[in-house]
C-alpha cells in the first residue's frame, strides 16, 4: 500500500505529521508513505538522507491551506497546496489512499471536486467511530459533521454508505442500522427522522429503530444515522464529558488524603488504559464515506501518534475495498432511494 | 413552603416516592410535604398514624397516568390523576410548587393546562442542569427535550427564560447565554441557530456567542440554548458517556492485578464521590421554565434520593421567585422579540 500525507495539515504540523508518518512506516515495512509539502521544510525533520526510512517519500507542494480558510475556495485556488497534491496522487494511482489532519471543509471539498462522488450520493459524510463499553469494535456514526442541514433522502443516503463500511471493514453480513432520535418510540424525532425511518423501511437494510444518545456506546447497534449538525453535536458532547469526568477524578484525587493518593498511583497504568479508550486518537480520525476514493480525515489537534492511527485507519479501509462496497451498495439502493 | 409530590409518578412509585419525601421531611421540618395519590396504597407505606411525621401530608386521588400514555390525553381524561391533582394544588394556592418523576410530556401538558404560560411564551420549555468542572454551579440547558421542532423566536424565547433562572436562582446579575452549535465560527450552524443568532443579538443578554458539545461542562456558560431534539441528545449523550467511561474503568480493574485491585479499593470513596457529580440524581430533576407555577420533573428512573432532591429544587425555585422574574424578563424581551 502507497498512502499520501498531507503534511501540512493540522494545529501541530509539519512536526507530527512526520513522526506519525515515521512510526507508521517503521511498523508497515512493506508499506509505502508519501509525505506531502514543502521539501524545504520537511528535509531537516526527517534528518540525514542515508539514515531515513526506504518507505517515507517526499513529495513537494509549496502552498499550506490554512484551518481558518474556506474549504472550497481554498481547494481551488491553492493548485500547489499539500492538501490538494496529496488528494491528487490517490485521484492519478501514485497512492491508495490519503491523510489530512488540516481544515476539514477543504479536505471535504478537495475530495468531492477531485475525486468525485460515488454514483447516486448527492453529499459526502465523515464517519465517527464510537467506542463500544461491550465490543472490541467500535459503531460508526455518520453524518459527523460535513452536511449541517439535510433531508430524509441524504440521511438515508448515510445509512446505505455506513452500512457498507460495516461490511466491508467489519466483515459483517448484516450490520444494525440505527438511527439517532430523543426517544425509541414510533412518534418521537423531529420530521425528519420520521421521514427518514419511513424511507429506510423500503430498503432490505437490518433497521433497529431509533438509539437515544445513551446508548451511543453500548453495542447496540454497528451504524448510528444522523445529520451533520446533530453529529458533531454528540460526537463533541460525549468526549466533553468523558473528559470532565476524567477531570473531576483527578481534582478528587488531589484533594483527597493519602490512601486515595496511592490508590490513585496504583491505579495510573488502568486510568491510562482508560484515557486510551475514550480519546479519538486511537482511533485514527474520521472515514469520508461517499466519495470516488479513500481518504481519512485526523482530528486538527492530532499528535503523531493520532496521525499514525489515522494511517492505520486508511490502510485498512484501501485494503478492505470499502470503494466497491459503497458503489454496490448504492446501485442497490437506488430503487427505494428514488 | 408547601410542596405537592405526584407520589404515582415514575418507574419506582409509589415506595420512592414516599421515601423521597420522608427524607425531604426530616432534612426541612418547618416545611410541609403533601403526598398526592391513592390513599389505600400510601397509608401502609407511611406506617401508623402517630408515628407519622407532622410535616408530610396526604392528599387523596383515585388514578395514575401511565408513562406511556399520551401526555395531553391522559390529562383531560385522568381528571383525579395523582399528577393532575398535584399540580391542581398548587394551581389553587395549596402548594407553592409541584414535582413528578412521571410521564413527563403529560407533566408539561398539564402545567401549560392548568398554570398556564407567561405571558409572550408560546410554548415552556424543559430545563437541564449540567455539572461543571470548574464550578459548583451548575449551567442550565434549555429546551431538553419538550419541543423538538422549534423556530428562532421560540430558542429566543428559552434564551429569555433561562437567563431569568439563572439571575433568580443563582443571584448571578449578568448571566452568560450561549447557543448551542457545531463550532464557534459566526458562520456555523444551521439556519435556525442563525437566525436565533441574529435575533438574540437585539436583546440586551449577556450573549457569548455559540458553544460547542466539548465545552458544555467547561464553565464557559450560564445558560445553553437549543431545540429540544438537540437538548435531548446532547444530555443523553453526555450520560451514556460518563456511564461508559465508568463501565469501562470497573471492567480494566476486574481484568486488573492485585496492585491495581488495591488502588481502585483506596479510591473508592473518590470513585463514588464522582458517581455522584456526573448522577443526574443529585440535582434533582428539571425545572419547567415558561409555565405560571412551579414545577420540577425528576427522571422516571429517580430513586428517593432524587426525589428529595426535586424537593429540594423545587423549594429552591419557589423561594428564588422565578415566576416573577420569568414574567418580567419577557415582558423587557416583548420589544425585540416581536
Amino acid at each position: 500500500m502507497r498512502l499520501a500525507l498531507d503534511a501540512f495539515g493540522g494545529d501541530h504540523a509539519p512536526q507530527v505529521c512526520v513522526d506519525g508518518a515515521l512510526a507508521f512506516a517503521r511498523e508497515h515495512p512493506t508499506d509505502v508513505v508519501i509525505l506531502v509539502g514543502d521539501q524545504a521544510r520537511l528535509d531537516p525533520l526527517l534528518g540525514p538522507a542515508k539514515k531515513r526510512l526506504p518507505n517515507v517519500h517526499l513529495h513537494h507542494a509549496s502552498q499550506v491551506v490554512g484551518m481558518g480558510e474556506h474549504g472550497p475556495q481554498a481547494i481551488r485556488g491553492k493548485k500547489d497546496s499539500s492538501l490538494r497534491v496529496a488528494i491528487e496522487l490517490h485521484r492519478d494511482g501514485e497512492a491508495d489512499g490519503f491523510v489530512s489532519a488540516g481544515n476539514s471543509g477543504a479536505v471535504m471539498a478537495g475530495a468531492a471536486l477531485l475525486l468525485g462522488r460515488v454514483d447516486g450520493v448527492s453529499r459526502p459524510a465523515f464517519a465517527a467511530l464510537l467506542p463500544q463499553v461491550d465490543s472490541e469494535r467500535p459503531s460508526v456514526m455518520l453524518d459527523a459533521g460535513a452536511n449541517t442541514e439535510c433531508d430524509a433522502k441524504l440521511l438515508a443516503t448515510f445509512a446505505v454508505l455506513g452500512e457498507a463500511w460495516a461490511r466491508s471493514l467489519w466483515k459483517l453480513p448484516r450490520p444494525k442500522v440505527c438511527l439517532l432520535s430523543n426517544g425509541e418510540e414510533e412518534g418521537k424525532g423531529t420530521r425528519l427522522t420520521r421521514d427518514t425511518m419511513a424511507l429506510l423501511k423500503k430498503s432490505s437494510l437490518n433497521l433497529a429503530g431509533y438509539i437515544e444518545g445513551n446508548a451511543l456506546f453500548s453495542s447496540r447497534c454497528d451504524v448510528v444515522v444522523t445529520d451533520g449538525f446533530t453529529g458533531n453535536i454528540a460526537l463533541k458532547t460525549s468526549e466533553g464529558a468523558a473528559s470532565a469526568v476524567g477531570s473531576i477524578l483527578k481534582r478528587a484525587i488531589e484533594k483527597a488524603g493519602l490512601p486515595e493518593k496511592v490508590g490513585a498511583a496504583l491505579l495510573k497504568p488502568t486510568l491510562a488504559g482508560l484515557k486510551k479508550v475514550v480519546d479519538y486518537a486511537e482511533y485514527g480520525g474520521a472515514p469520508m464515506l461517499g466519495i470516488d476514493g479513500v481518504g481519512i480525515v485526523a482530528h486538527g489537534r492530532s499528535k503523531g501518534r493520532a496521525i499514525e492511527r489515522a494511517l492505520v485507519a486508511c490502510r485498512r479501509t484501501a485494503e478492505a475495498g470499502l470503494k466497491g462496497f459503497q458503489i454496490e451498495a448504492m446501485k442497490q439502493a437506488a430503487q427505494w432511494l428514488g
